[in-house]
C-alpha cells in the first residue's frame, strides 16, 4: 500500500505527489457535469452493447456492465450516490462505482474509449436534448401567440417605427411578426442539430482507437445521425456548443423585443395591455404599483445569455489541437443558458396566454398619433398629385392639426381643402383607420385576408412539427 | 423659394428648421451604405421591372428608370457620382440623381416601396453575396489543406492534448482536422443563406403596400428563394445579419486555432514549419527575427470579428417593433467583418500553400515526448494486464526513462522487464512510432487507410461544391 | 542593384523574397495609425531632444531631425505627404521621408528606440488626448443638463420604477441623476489617465536600451507623469487601451439610458418632450412622423462601442510576452470608439440644450399613474397604522379608484373613509403632488432644497474642472 | 382570513391572484442574494442604530431589532434558517423572520428604507468586500512572483516577441513584468473602490425618504466613505458592479497571459519549467502525460469572466430611470466572477510558488534562437556602421549560420569577417548572452542593477499595502 497517497487517480502512475485539495476543487468539473449523468450512462450502455456486438467483450460482460450502470442510475435518482470531487468528473465517479458494484470487469467499459471522446459524446447528447426541449417550448409559445392573434383579428393599434406612431395595423398582424421570429429560431435549431448529432466515439484520446469498433452502431444506439470524420477534430470540436449558444441568443433577442413591448404597453401612457397578476409584482412601498417583473427579467436575462456565448467563444479562440483543459468551461455557460432560455420561453408563453388587451386604449393612441396621414397622402396621389407632393401636403396638414389639438379626421372639409384643392368630401372615408388596414391586404400585409393566410400557414406548420417523431 | 431652407429633405413637409450639419453628419449612413450601390441599383431595376409587369407603371417609364439607373452605376464606377451626406444614404443619393437624369418619372420608382423595405432588400443582397464569397474562399483553403495533406501522408508528428505530446499522428491527419472545421463553416453558411435570401420588398414602411405588387417576381429577379410572410417582421428583422456575423466568428475561431499552431510550430523549440518569407516580417532591431506576422494578425483579428457580432446583438436587444434607427448600425459591423474574414481566408490559404514542413524536427519531438507510452500500455494489455494496471506500469517506466534522459525505446530489455515480467523482446516493435500510427487505421483514425478515405471523400465534396451553379 | 526586390524593408537582410502585395495590404496598419502622425512626430521630437541632451547625438543632428519632422508635419497637413503601404506603418513612412529630407542623419533618430516602444508611446499620447477631449465634452453635457435642471425646478413628473409611475419627482432632480452618472465618467477618466500617461520610451524592443537615455526627460517633454518600471511590460502592456475603452462603454451606457428616455418621452402616449427639429427626421412615406433619430443612433451605437471593448479584450487574452503582432488590432477599435463617443456626447449635449418639456403632459401622467398612493400610506402611518397595514389599505383604494376611472384625489371623503376610519378631510392636502415632492427635502431627495444643493455643488465642481490647467 | 391566497406578499393589497409558482421561481433572486445575508444584516443593524440615534424609533426598539438580527445570523450560520422562495429575496426572508422573532416592532426596521436602496447597500458592501479580498490575493501573488524573481536573478532565457526569440533577458526581469501588471490591477481596484463605497441608504424607493435620517451615520457604520448625491441615481446605479467586473477581467487577462506561458514553457520543446505535480494531472490513456491543467483552466476561465462583464453591460444598456427588475441580473455575474477570480489568483500563486525552472533548457533555447544577433549589430555600430547597415549585415550572418546549423558564436572569425571587414576578434565578447543582459542596465531594463531596483521598490510597496489598515 505504499502508494496510498496517490492511488486514487486513474493516471497516478507517474506522479509522486497528491493533488492539493485547492487544486482538486479548482479543476473538478463535477458541479456541472453531474447534470450529464443520464447521458453518461446511456452513452456507456451503447458502448458496452457495441463492444459485445464486435466481440471485444463477451455478452455476459456487457450485461454485467449494463446492469451495473442501471443500478448506478437508480442510486443517483434516489440521491444515494456518493459524488466525490476526488474523482474529478461524472465519468470517473460512475466508473469507480461500477467497479465497486461489479468488480474488475467494470474496467473493460473503458476499452477503446477515452475521456476525451466520452465527454464529447455525453455533452453532444445533452445539447441535443436541450435543443429539442427548446423547440418544444418555442412551438408552445408560437401556439399561444397564434391563439391571441386569432382572438384579436379586428383589434387595431398603431404600428410603430422609431417608437413613433406610423400606420395602423391589426394586433393579430403585430403578434404574427413575433411568430415569424420564433419560427426562424425553430428552424435555426434544426440546422444546429445536424451538427450536434454526430458521434465522436471511437476517436479515443485523439488519434483513433486500436480496437475494431462499430462506430455507426454506437451512433445509432444514442439516436445520432452520423459519425465523425477525423478523430482529432472529434475530440477538439466545440462548434456544436457555440452554435447552440448562438441559437439561444437569437431566441433571447426575440424574447427581449417582445418583453420590451409588454413593458412599454403596460405603462399607463399606453395602457394597451393589462398585465396578468400572476406575472407581475407590487412594491413594498408604493401601493399603486403593478410591475411587469416577468417581462423585465426576460429582457434582463438576455444580457446573461449573450455573455455566455461570448464566454465560450473567448475560451475557444486560438486553442491548438486537440483537447485542452480550457474546454471544460463549455458546460457551465451552456447549462446556464439552457436553463435560462427554457424558463424564459415558458414564462413568456404563460404570460402571453393571459395578457388582456385594451382595444379602446389602442384607438386613443391611433387618434393622437395621426396614423391616417399616409392615407391622406395616398388619397392625394389618387387625385393626381405626385407622391412627394402629396407627402408634403399631408405633412403640413398634420402640423396644422397638431397645433389645433385635433385629429386629421376631425378637421372640417374647409380646413382640409385649404391644403389642396384636390381634396373633396370623400377624403373622410380614406381617413378611417379600419379602412387603412383593410387596404393592405396583399400577402404579408396587415389586411384581414393576409392575416388569415398567415395564421392558416403557421397552423399547418405547427401541426407538422408538433406531431413529428 | 419659400421652402429653400428645408426643401432638400424628402420628408420636410412638417418641419420648420433645417437639420444641423453636426446632426447630418452624425445620422448619415453614407460612409457604409455607399458600398451597397450595386445592390441598390439591382434591387431598383427588379422593382421597376415588376412595377411595369403589374401595370403600376408603363413599360416606357420602367425603361427610362432602368436606363437612368444604368447611367448612375456607370457614374459611380467612373468615380463621377457626387455623393452628398445631405441626402443621408445611398438610396436617396441615387433617387435624387435619377430624377435629375430622367425627370419626375424617376419618383415613380418609389411606388409601393419604402426605404424600410428597400434598405432591407439591399442589405440582404449584399450579405448573400458576401456569404457566397466566403464559401468560395473556404473551398480554396480546404483545397490547399488537402493538397498539403496529400503531400505529407507519411510525415509523423506528435499529436497534442493540453499542448503536451500525446500520441503520434500523421501530419495529413492533423491538417484534415482543420478541413472538417472549415467544411462545417461552409455548410453553416449554406444554412444561413436560406434565411438571408428572402425578399422583403412589398412590406413598404411596415404595414404592407397598397399596390398590387408581384412580390414573387422581385424575389426571383434578385435571385432570392422566397418572400417574407409578415411585413412588420420584414422591416425589423436583422437576424440574417447576426447569423452571418456568427458564421464569420466561427470561421475566425477556426482560423485562430490554425494560426496559433503556425505560430507555435515556427518557434525554434518546435521548428516544425519553415515560414514562407512572403508571409513573415523581420525586426527593425533584431536581425535574426522571422516573425509569423500574418498568422498573428489572423489570430488578433478574431477578437475584432467577435466584437462585431457582439456589437450588433447588443444593438438589437430589446428594440420594439418595427424599424428603429438603431438598426442602421448593422452595416458597419458586417462590412468590416466581411472584409476581415475574406482577407484572413485568402492570406491563410496563401500561407498554408507555401508552408514548408520539417519532418526531422517532428521526429525529434516524438522522441522527447514519450509518445509511445500508450503503445507500451496496450502491449501489456495484450499480454494479459488490465488496462489500468498497464497504464500504471507504463507511467512508471516513463518516469524512470525521463530521469535517465532516454526514450522508452532506448531502455534495455532488462530495464524494461524490471517494470513487468510480462515484457519480452517483441516490445520494441510495439514502441515504433510509425507502427503506432498504422495501428489506428479504423475510420476516423490517423492510420493511412483512414486518411486516404478522408481525402477521397473531401475531394468528392470539393468537386461538388466548386462546380455547383 | 542585386537587392532591388527586397531593399525597401528595413529588416530585409535575412530575407530572400519580397512580401506579396496581398500580405503587404493585410499586415499594414497605415489605415489606422496614420491618424497618429501628430503623436509620432511629437514623440520623435522629444526623443531627438533627449538624445542631444544626453550627448548621444549632437545638437546639430537633433536640430536637423526636428526641422525635418516639422516639414513632414506640414506636408501631411497640406496633404502632400505620400503615404505608402509598402512602408507598413506611420513610423516607417515618416522615418523614410525624414532620411530623404535630411540624409543619413535621419537614421540616428532610431538610436535607443524600437518600433515597439515608439508605437506604445505614440498610442499612449493619442489615447491621453482622446480621454481629455471626452472630459471636455462630458463637462459640456453636464453644463447643459444643469442648465435645463435649473430651468425646470418646479416642473413635476412621475418618477418611474419598472417603467411604472412610482412617486412624483421634479424634472430637475431627474436630470441631475444623469449629471451624477456623467460626473462619475469624468472621474473614471481621470483614474484611467494615471495609467495612460506613462512613458515606455527606453524599453526599446523589449529588454531595455543600451544607450544612457534620460527617460524622465522624454516623459516630461510629452507631458507624461511617469516612466515604465519594466521594459518587457512597457512594450506588451495594452491595459491603458482596454481601460479607456471600458470608460467609453460606461459613457455610452449612460448616454443610452438618457437616449431611451428621450425616445419614450417623445412618444405621444407620454408627450413629455418636444424634440428639436434639428435633431429629428421625418419619413419618406408617413407625413406625420417626427422621429428621434439622433437619440436612437446614440442608443444603437452603444452596441458598437461595447463590441469594441470586447474586440480588444479577446485579442489580448492569453498572449505571451512580449509584443505580438495581434496587438496592432488595438488602434482600429479605439479610434472608432473615440470618434463615436465624441460624436455622441456632442450630439446629446446639443439635443438636450434644445429639448422642450411639456409640463402639462407630465401632470396628466401623474394623475393617471396614482402617484400619490405612497402619500396616502404615509398619511395612514401618521394616523397610527403600521406601514404594512397602511400600504395594504392604500393598495385597495387604488384598485377601487382604477375601477371607477378616477384619481385618488378625486374620490369623495366618504369613499376614502370606507377604506379606513382613520381617514379624515386633511387627507386631501396629503394627496397633492407638489407637497409630495416638497416632503422629500433631505439631502439627495427630490425636494427643492436638496435639488438646489445638488446644483450648487455641481456648479462648483464644473468651475473647478473647466478652468483647471 | 379572506385574503389567504395572497396574504404572504408584502405588496399584496392591490392584487387578486396569487403569483404562479413558475413565476415565483423565475423571479426569485434567493439563489444568488442569499450569499448577501451578512451584508443585509450588517446594513440593517446600521440602519436600526441610526433610526434610534435620530429618534425615529426608540432605543429599546432598536435593541430588539439588533438582537433579533443577531439571532437570525446565528440561525443562518447554523443552517437552521428556513429560506423560502415565496418571500422572493434575502431581504424579505430576513424581515419576515425578524417579525416572527420579535413581533410587530420588526416592521419598523423598514422605516425610511425601501428594497431599492436596501439591495443597493447590501450589494455595495458585498462588492467592496470582494474587491478587498482580490487585493489581498493579488498582493500574495506579487509576493510569490517577487520571491521567484529574487531566486532567479542570474537565470537567462530568451525574451520573445511574436513568440520568436528576440533578445536574452533575465528570468527575474520576465517575472517582474507580471508584477507590474498585477500592481496595476491592485491600483485599479483601489480606484473602483472609491465608487463602490458610497451609501445609497436614504434614497428609499427612488425619490428620497420623508424621514429625518442621518445618512452620513449609516455610511460610517458600514465603513463607507460617502453618501449618494441624488436618490434616483442611487437606486439605479450599477456602475460599481460593471467597473468591478471590468477590474476582474483585467486580472484574468493578465493571469491568462502568465498561464499561456506556463503552458508553452512546460511543453518539452521548451522545457523551461517543471510543473509541480500538485498542479498538473495525468491522462487515463497516456501514461507519459503531465498536463498543465491548472494553467489551462485559468486561461479558459478568462472567457467566462469576460462574458460576465458583457452580460451586465448588455443588461444595463438603455434602461430608463430608475430601478428596473432587469437589474436583479447583476448578482449572478458578479458572484460567479468573484469566485472565479479569487480561485484563479490563489491557484496561480500556489502554482508559481512551486514552479521549478530549468536553466539549462533556457540556455539551449538561447543558442538555437540567435539571440545575440542584435549584439552583433550593435557591435558593428560601435565600429562605425549605421544601424541600418549593421542590421543588414547581422541578418545575413544569421541566415548563413542557420544554413550551417551553428550559432553565431560558433562561427569562425574568418566566417564572421566575410560579412564585414569591421569585425575583429573582440566580437566574441559581444556575442556572450550574459553580457548582453548586463549591458541593458538602465532603469527598466533587464540588467542586474535595474532588476534589483525593481525588486526593492516592489517590496517597499508590498510592505505598505500589506500592513495598511
Amino acid at each position: 500500500m505504499k502508494n496510498s497517497k496517490h492511488s486514487t487517480k486513474l493516471w497516478g502512475g507517474r506522479f509522486q505527489k497528491r493533488t492539493s485539495s485547492l487544486v482538486e476543487n479548482f479543476t473538478q468539473s463535477l458541479d456541472y457535469d453531474r447534470y450529464l449523468y443520464l447521458q453518461d450512462i446511456a452513452g456507456s450502455v451503447a458502448h458496452a452493447r457495441m463492444l459485445a456486438s464486435c466481440g471485444v467483450i463477451s455478452t455476459q460482460e456487457s450485461s454485467a456492465i449494463i446492469d451495473g450502470l442501471g443500478k448506478i442510475r437508480q442510486e443517483i435518482e434516489d440521491d444515494e450516490f456518493k459524488w466525490s470531487v476526488e474523482f474529478e468528473d461524472v465519468h470517473m465517479n460512475i466508473e469507480k462505482r461500477l467497479t465497486e458494484l461489479i468488480g474488475p470487469v467494470g474496467q473493460k467499459l473503458h476499452t477503446g474509449r477515452s475521456r476525451n471522446d466520452q465527454v464529447a459524446l455525453d455533452f453532444r447528447m445533452f445539447v441535443a436534448e436541450s435543443l429539442a426541449s427548446w423547440q418544444k417550448e418555442i412551438s408552445s409559445l408560437i401556439h399561444v401567440l397564434v391563439h391571441q392573434a386569432s382572438s384579436n383579428l379586428s383589434t387595431i393599434l398603431p404600428g410603430y417605427t422609431h417608437l413613433q406612431p406610423a400606420q395602423p395595423v391589426s394586433l393579430a398582424h403585430h403578434l404574427l411578426a413575433y411568430v415569424q421570429m420564433f419560427k426562424r429560431d425553430y428552424e435555426r435549431t434544426d440546422d444546429a442539430l445536424k451538427r450536434v448529432r454526430i458521434s465522436p466515439l471511437g476517436a479515443a484520446a485523439l488519434a483513433g482507437t486500436t480496437y475494431p469498433l462499430d462506430q455507426e452502431m454506437t451512433a445509432r444506439e444514442v439516436g445520432f445521425d452520423s459519425v465523425y470524420e477525423n478523430s482529432m477534430d472529434a475530440v477538439s470540436d466545440r462548434d456544436f456548443v457555440m452554435e447552440s449558444l448562438f441559437v439561444s441568443c437569437m431566441i433571447m433577442t426575440h424574447l427581449s423585443r417582445l418583453a420590451e413591448e409588454i413593458i412599454i404597453w403596460s405603462n399607463p401612457g399606453f395602457g394597451f395591455i393589462k398585465l396578468p397578476e400572476a406575472y407581475s409584482t407590487g412594491s413594498s412601498i408604493m401601493p399603486q404599483k403593478k410591475n411587469p417583473d416577468a417581462a423585465e427579467l426576460i429582457r434582463g436575462k438576455t444580457g446573461s445569455v449573450l455573455g455566455r456565448l461570448m464566454s465560450l467563444m473567448v475560451t475557444m479562440k486560438a486553442l491548438p489541437l486537440t483537447y485542452n483543459r480550457d474546454m471544460q468551461e463549455d458546460k457551465g455557460p451552456f447549462i446556464e443558458a439552457h436553463n435560462t432560455v427554457l424558463g424564459c420561453l415558458q414564462v413568456m408563453a404563460g404570460m402571453v396566454r393571459e395578457l388582456g388587451f385594451d382595444a379602446q386604449a389602442m384607438v386613443a393612441a391611433l387618434k393622437r398619433g395621426y396614423l391616417n396621414a399616409t392615407e391622406m397622402a395616398d388619397y392625394l396621389v389618387s387625385k393626381g398629385e405626385t407622391f412627394r407632393q402629396a407627402h408634403h401636403i399631408a405633412g403640413k396638414a398634420v402640423a396644422y392639426a397638431e397645433n389645433r389639438g385635433a385629429g386629421l379626421e376631425e378637421l372640417s372639409i374647409e380646413e382640409l381643402k385649404s391644403f389642396s384643392d384636390k381634396i373633396s368630401k370623400d377624403i373622410f372615408d380614406c381617413l378611417d383607420y379600419q379602412q387603412a388596414v383593410n387596404r393592405r391586404n396583399f400577402p404579408g400585409g396587415t389586411g384581414p385576408d393576409s392575416v388569415a393566410g398567415q395564421i392558416k400557414r403557421i397552423e399547418d406548420w405547427l401541426n407538422k412539427v408538433q406531431f413529428s417523431p
